[in-house]
């Protein structure tokens, strides 16, 4: 049983003014929320930690969710989104590299639930008794 | 520069009842924090959908985050872990069979941050184009 899909983002090399600033990480993430037209449930939690440590996000959505993570010390900004819909495509190298100045942006793309593949992602491998038992 | 690693958490298989239960997620949950030493920061945020869907449940974390998803209409829960330490093991499968039934538990693990190859976790590939660009 396939519940929805998880989008993995990692943005490098972002500039770290921008990760350390509340106000455009609430701004980018709300810009997700409006696009993908997801439904926010309650209040976004963030906090913004002493520097030289960055902010976190989380959104909880009817959806699933949103989070976001920054670590300007790094210059290195992570997202997870978990979509219950077969698609929620966003432009995340675009976005966060006009937003963040970011010089690179991976996205993976996981299935959530039982079954582990899906055409339209890669496929995450078992933890095969590397990860926790 | 590799700021963590993420478990990524689908226990399939498990009884209705449990993966309706707030108080029996929220339990499990707590367990995690207190069992890996986790600091939350403000209030875990917890939302009960309407019969037959399930739970969410989301903790900010000083190391990053936890957060907890029930279909109990597929027999079905998951969970991520995003931990800002080298290593956070937890038996997923043991508890999860316990406590939720579970009849399946896969454990994923993947780095997050720039590495994007550790030799704790298996690769999680890149979307190559078909996750959103």
């Amino acid at each position: 049983m396939l519940t929805g899909h998880e989008w993995i983002i990692e943005a490098e090399g972002c500039e770290s003014a921008a990760l350390s600033n509340l106000a455009t990480l609430r701004a980018l993430c709300n810009e997700v929320i409006s696009d993908l037209e997801l439904r926010t449930i309650g209040h976004p939690h963030w906090h913004q930690f002493p520097a030289p440590s960055g902010v976190t996000g989380m959104y909880l959505l009817a959806e699933s969710h949103l989070t976001c993570h920054t670590f300007p010390e790094f210059g290195l900004a992570t997202f997870n989104l978990y979509c219950c819909r077969p698609h929620a495509d966003w432009p995340w190298q675009e976005r966060l590299t006009e937003r963040l100045g970011a010089a690179r942006v991976v996205v993976r793309c996981v299935p959530r639930g039982g079954r582990m593949v899906d055409d339209d992602c890669e496929r995450l491998p078992a933890a095969s008794g590397r990860g926790p038992a």
